[in-house]
């Protein structure tokens, strides 16, 4: 048996919890967790002067910790620090661990991630899912996440979640699959299609890739917009370090912002879409390949190679992305947009003409535009982290498990 | 002297309040101040109920909130209710306001609003201030706030903090108009500008009127995006109940949005953004009227005739709206569309096109638009609002003034 991770995912960081003594220890729990796992390694001292409490609170809050096996004793910290020296802890290698699941069109993938961020098992299964039934995928990617779990136990982990990055909008339930074009799903509650007792959520891979942006990037701001593509575009809203779902958890549509109104018909509804210049089917239109998989890859070797036509493609799609950006920079102010997931990969060639745009549309200086360092490892890492986050932000749900 | 309402403003519902027992009873305070705002009046039993503390612990917040003049006695409950009778709380009419006021390009208006909600001093005056130099419209305005204060005070009320509206782009110190364009003021600190000694903030008025919206509007709920015009187009999105800044405070520039991106050049340096077709000046030209002040009367007025040059040339402005709004509905999935200030009046002629836009562009079901009640009042009491609503989020902030 796991403890549920549900509650505590939707509190953010254990902010929701209640306002009595037994919330405030919740969140002082917390507190401390992070404030390890933020250093690697503190004494209590160091812990109490980081959040505020007194040595003796942080020494009770430290030693249920212990004792659950969320943290452990380092022993005295190296000399040459002013004062006495303390016992030096550190988030705990064992205990549990996030497990992460990447249902692509492309591949399945699963990976098993400790509290201190470490990829501690991992297994991918590539094989075309398109048009697939959602039973048979969910019944290989349970076959996965055995395999991850057993090998993950073998270390002397457990799992506390398991998080799973889907093509697709996910509802507010997290766990129904809404619809995901690429898949050829719709209204599918994974729940019950995924044998296991691990507590589960779903969401949009664009989602879990912009969360592992800003949990394992480097130098991530608190505000900033997501830009990825595997086949559609998607994008994902972060601001002041959380997630913007919108109403129904639909929220960074990017695709299917109009960049030119009266624009060829868009599978949405609407005309002129980003995805109708920027979408892979339009990209290899006008770059004259054939739509499929290994696309991204194919794009970047023609590009790389000086091919004139995919390189006018890119740019022109760089262009369609530069135009939607701009209004969604005028709308968000965020204080940069990454690009990651396959734009990440065809940067080199996208960026200047969409860079152009920003710019000459922006009285001011334009919002700075990077790409992302985890490019298609995003969704899955985000996924597993967002597990693992959980257990930091309410380490009282699992505590009780030990 | 007044107690500083900043710090207070920036925590939001009180959330950011230190994690002490201290901070413990700061939050609590908030909550009976709020569930008894919410309903008028409440008894310390309904209140304990309510908010998930005892009996007791609700008594002794009760006691020092009513000891600061924040809330007071009305008396034994009227009869007909169940159990023994309590007696029943209600927010004071007297102790802190919260003064509002606004800027705006042809008048300058201040407001005083109690604790209750309730409009209890009020000041106008109508005069341009295009391209006035900030200097002077200031100390006009310290006037009008020093009349509002005077009569707020002969009703036993003390100003608890200064909030003023500003047709510009506000930088995060909440203090700098950073651009007004109307006004032509730029990178302007109002702060040593207004002679007074209440505590002041000052905002974009389209900030101001979503937040009014989201307070006084009817049924209005924590996610929309809220759209109003006077000379540009502003918008301002509320997230959760919260008001999205961005990272500069320059979010929601919907009047930026690129919508024709090979069309007429902007202001803002960019081409084609829906200001070019919804703005003033766009729908001046199309409807063969002159701008001015007044405008907005005059345009409903020739619409309202059957005018079909107007008519046609508001037609126009609802379908850039439509457009530019479908791209922010598409990245943001807010419940609803609110359209205030001056696209309140004008409604009857924008609706049809804009709405015919987002649902002609949106696959499943439009997002719903409605017209805003408040319309052109929304920024002033939003303004004067958002400083009763810093009392009620944290009143121990001014418990010590009494």
């Amino acid at each position: 048996m796991t403890a549920p991770l549900h509650e505590s995912r939707s509190a953010g960081s254990g902010r929701a919890l209640p306002d009595t003594q037994q919330g405030m220890r919740r969140r002082n729990l917390a507190r401390v967790m992070h404030a390890v796992s933020a250093e690697g390694s503190l004494s209590r001292a160091a812990i109490a002067s980081r959040i505020g409490l007194t040595r003796a609170s942080v020494s009770t809050l430290v030693e249920e910790l212990i004792r659950t096996g969320l943290l452990e004793e380092l022993g005295p910290e190296r000399p040459g620090r002013v004062g006495r020296p303390g016992s030096a802890l550190a988030v705990s290698g064992h205990g549990p661990a996030g497990i992460g699941a990447e249902v692509g069109v492309g591949h399945l993938a699963v990976c098993a991630v400790d509290l201190r961020g470490e990829i501690r098992a991992r297994a991918v299964r590539r094989r075309s899912n398109r048009g697939r039934p959602a039973g048979p995928v969910m019944r290989e990617l349970a076959t996965l996440v055995r395999r991850v779990v057993t090998e993950a136990e073998r270390e002397g982990l457990w799992p506390a979640g398991l998080a799973v990055a889907v093509p697709g909008l996910v509802g507010r339930d997290a766990r129904t699959v809404m619809r995901a074009p690429n898949l050829d799903w719709t209204d599918t509650d994974l729940g019950p299609l995924l044998p296991t007792d691990i507590p589960l959520t779903v969401d949009n891979e664009a989602n879990f890739g912009a969360l592992a942006e800003l949990w394992l990037g480097d130098d991530t701001p608190g505000d900033f917009l997501h830009v990825s593509a595997e086949i559609g575009i998607g994008a994902a809203i972060i601001v002041g370090g959380q997630l913007l779902r919108g109403t129904r958890g639909f929220a960074g549509e990017l695709g299917h912002v109009p960049v030119r109104p009266d624009g060829p018909p868009c599978g949405c509804g609407g005309r002129g879409c980003l995805e109708q210049f920027a979408g892979e089917e339009a990209v290899c239109r006008a770059a004259g390949l054939e739509p499929g998989e290994g696309l991204v890859g194919l794009l970047a070797q023609h590009a790389e190679k000086g091919d004139a036509r995919v390189r006018r493609a890119l740019r022109d799609a760089g262009t369609a992305l530069g135009i939607a950006l701009t209004g969604a920079v005028n709308l968000l102010d965020p204080e940069s947009v990454v690009l990651g997931g396959a734009l990440a990969a065809l940067s080199p060639w996208l960026l200047p003409s969409l860079e152009a745009e920003l710019t000459d549309r922006t009285a001011g200086p334009a919002c700075p535009v990077s790409v992302s360092r985890l490019g298609s490892e995003g969704p899955l890492l985000g996924a597993a982290h967002s597990v693992v986050r959980a257990v930091l932000d309410d380490p009282a749900v699992v505590a009780g498990r030990v």
